[in-house]
C-alpha cells in the first residue's frame, strides 16, 4: 500500500497525472440498494406497471449524474462515456437493486461514474417516495466489476 | 398512504406544485457510513493530521453537491440555501460516518441536500482512497431529523 | 414600442434590475409541437403502453432545464421554481403537442422556464426517435398564457 | 424500422453504447426561423448595427448550449466539439432564420447538439425581445444535412 | 479580527449560517482590468465598432458566471439575483476596466457574484485575443463597494 | 498579427474550427497573486496548519474550475483534461502566488483551464477571507508557459 495518490509528496490535494496513461476500454459496474417498507415497493412496483415510473426516473437521473461525475467528484477526472446502463430489480419484498453498468475508452477508469450513477438513481428513489416512507436506507452501494488499464480485471467476491 | 405525490392523475412524473405552501424555517439531518479497510481508514486519519485531507475534500464535495441538489434530483425543487455543515468522523476501527445538516428558509424541505451532501461526501471518500481499497462500501444512508414544514418534527429512532 | 429593455442606453447587454418589482405569483404557459412519420408516433404511443416511455423521458429533460433556465438563456434571471408540469399528448396520427405549465413566487416572470422546458423535451424526442425518423419538426413553440407582474393577464389568441 | 435505440429488451431507457463504433470526423447542420413583428425584427436589426446586439447574444446563448448538449438531452452521448457555428439571418420582412453548424471527431453523430444549438439561440432571441413582442413563435427546428459515421451522409430535401 | 468564519471550531470548512440574517436588500460593485499591447486594445475597439465585439463576448460571459458564482466557490451562498450589469472601458491606450454592478434581496452579500462577473469577463477578453496577444495580464480585481447587511456601507478608498 | 480568430469574415463571434489540428500533448503554466494584509496571511497560514485549510479549500476550487472552463468562456472548447495541479505559496509577507499546471492531448491548447483554475482559486481565497479583509486584491494573473500545438513553446519573460 504506496499511500493515497490523490496527494503529491507535500500533501497537497491534486488530480492525478493519467496523460503518459494510454487511453483503453474500460469498463465499470457497480451496484446499491434501496431498503424500504414492503407497501412502498410495492406502490412502486404496481405504478411501475402504469404510466408512471419510479423506476424509469431513477434510471435517468442515475444516468444524467453518471455524465456529470466529474463536475462532482472533486479530484475525478472528466470524461465522455460511451455507454451507461442502469438496472433497478427487486430482489425481495422490501429491497430494489440498483446496478449500473458503464463505459469509456480512456486514459482512467470509470469506477466513479457507475457509483455515481447507482446513487444518484437511489437518492431519486429516496425523492420520490418519502412522502410515504422516509425510513428508507441507502446500502451496499459498491464496485462490483473493473476491466481495462494496468491494473487488471477486478471482481467483487461474492459476500 | 395516500400515493407518490410526484405523480399526477394519469400517472405522468411531475414536480410537485409548492406555490400554496408557506415559506417556513427548515432543517434537515442525513447520516451515512463509509466501511473500509482498518488500514485505509488509519491512513486517512493519518493524512488528516498533515496537509493532506481526504477528509476536507468530501466534505467540500458534498457541500458543493448539496446546492446542486435541484440539478441531479429530476423532480427536486431547486432552493437557496442558508447553511450546509458536514461532519465526518471515525466511529470504529474501519468505519467513517458522515452527517450533514442543512437549513433553508423555503416552501419544501432539505431532506434531499442532505442526502446529497451525505452520498456525495461518501463518493468523494471512496474515490480518493479507491487505489489502495477497491472494496470499500458506502452504507446507511438515511434521514436522520427534520423539521419546518406541515408535517412537523421527524427524528429517526436509533435501531 | 418603447424598445428592447435588454439594453441600456449606451446598447450593451445586461440582466434588467428587478430589484425594484414585488415578488408576486407568476405562471407562464407554453407550447410545442413534434411532427413526424405517423409510424413514428405510433412507434412512440405503443412503447409509452409498454415499460420504454419516450414521453416520460422527454417530459422529465423537459422539467430539468425548466430548472436550468437561468444558466442557458444568458439575461434570464436564475429562479427558484415552486411548479413545474409537462404534458405530452398527439394531437392527430402525426403530431406530438407538448405543453408546460409553470409557477413562481417571484420579482420576475417565467415564460422562459416553460418555453425551455417546452423546447428540450421537443428536442429529447427528437433524440429518442432519429434513428427511425430523421426528419422530425420542432414547430410552433409559443407562450399560451401568462400571468402575475405589472403587465396583467395575457392568453393568446386561438389560431 | 427496426424499433427504437434508447430502449433495450426490457423497455428500460439507456444511453446507445457506442463503444464498438469508430470515432470519425461528424459534421451536422441544423436550422430554425423565429417569426415575428416586422416591428420586432426592425428593431432586432437596428440594434445590431449600433453596439447592443440580440444576434450577437443569440449565437452565444446557441454555441455556450450546444456545449451542455449531454447536459440537456438524457440519453444524449457527452462530447467534447472541435466546432460550432451559428448564422442568423433575416429571410423575409417577419422571419429570423438560424443555422448551426456543429463538428467532432467521436463515436456519435452532433444532431442534437447542432439543434440545441439553434433552439436555445432561437429561446434567447425570445427572451430578449419578449418585452415588445410576447407572441414571437419558433418554427422549423429541423435536421437539415448531417456525414460521418456508419449510415452515411444525409441531406434534407428542400420542401 | 475574530477569525475566519467559514471554519468552525474544530477547524472544518462549511457554509457559514445565515437563517437568522434578515433579507435584505444588497448590492456590490468591483472592478479589475485587462492589461495589454496598444495594438491589441486597438484592435478590440475597432472590432466592437463593426459586428464581432470582445467587449459584447465578455460582458455575456461575466453575466452568466455571476449566476453560477454558488457553483464554483465552494463556500458561497447560492443566490437568485436581480441585477447585473458590466461596463467595459478602456482608461488608456493598454488598459481595458471592467466593472461589475450586482444587487440582489437576500440574507448575504453579493461581493463574490462581482468579483466573479469581473475575473470571467476578463479570462473572456483574455480567450478571445489570446492569438494575437499571449502576454496580456489581469490586474487589479477588487471589491470596490458593498451596501446592505449589517456591517454597513463599504467603499474603497481610491488610491 | 492577422486579427482575432475568434471571428469570421463577417464579424460573428464562434468557436475556432480545430477539427483540421492535430491532438497532441498539450501543456499550461499560469499564475496570479492574492495580496492582502499581513494579518491575513498569518491567519491563513496558522489555520493551514491546523485542519481547516484555506489553501486546501482554495487549491481544490481552482481544480474544479479547469474542469468546467469550457462552460464558462464561452467560445472555448469543451475538453477532458489529463492533470491539473495548483500550488499556492506565500512569496512575502502579504502576498499568496497561485499556480496551475493544466496537461491534456488535445487539438486545442489548456491555457484558459490553467488561468481559470488560478482565477477561481484567487477568488476563493477572497471569500474565506473577506470577512477579515475586504480589501484583499487579485493581481498579475498571466500565462507563463504553454507548449505543444502549432505555434510551439512559449515561456514568459521573468519581469
Amino acid at each position: 500500500m504506496s499511500g493515497l495518490t490523490h496527494f503529491d509528496d507535500s500533501g497537497a490535494s491534486r488530480m492525478v497525472d493519467v496523460s503518459e496513461k494510454e487511453a483503453t476500454q474500460r469498463l465499470a459496474r457497480a451496484s446499491g440498494l434501496v431498503r424500504m417498507r414492503p407497501e412502498t415497493l410495492r406502490l412502486i412496483l404496481d405504478r411501475g406497471m402504469a404510466k408512471g415510473d419510479v423506476l424509469e426516473v431513477a434510471r435517468l437521473a442515475g444516468i444524467m449524474a453518471a455524465k456529470r461525475t466529474g463536475d462532482l467528484i472533486p479530484l475525478c477526472h472528466p470524461l465522455g462515456l460511451d455507454s451507461i446502463q442502469l438496472d433497478l430489480t427487486a430482489t425481495d419484498a422490501a429491497t430494489l437493486r440498483i446496478e449500473a453498468v458503464v463505459k469509456v475508452c480512456a486514459r482512467t477508469g470509470v469506477e466513479m461514474e457507475a457509483l455515481t450513477a447507482v446513487s444518484v438513481a437511489a437518492l431519486t428513489v429516496y425523492d420520490m417516495c418519502k412522502a410515504v416512507d422516509r425510513e428508507m436506507v441507502i446500502d451496499s452501494v459498491r464496485l462490483e466489476e473493473k476491466s481495462g488499464g494496468r491494473r487488471g480485471h477486478f471482481r467483487r467476491e461474492p459476500t
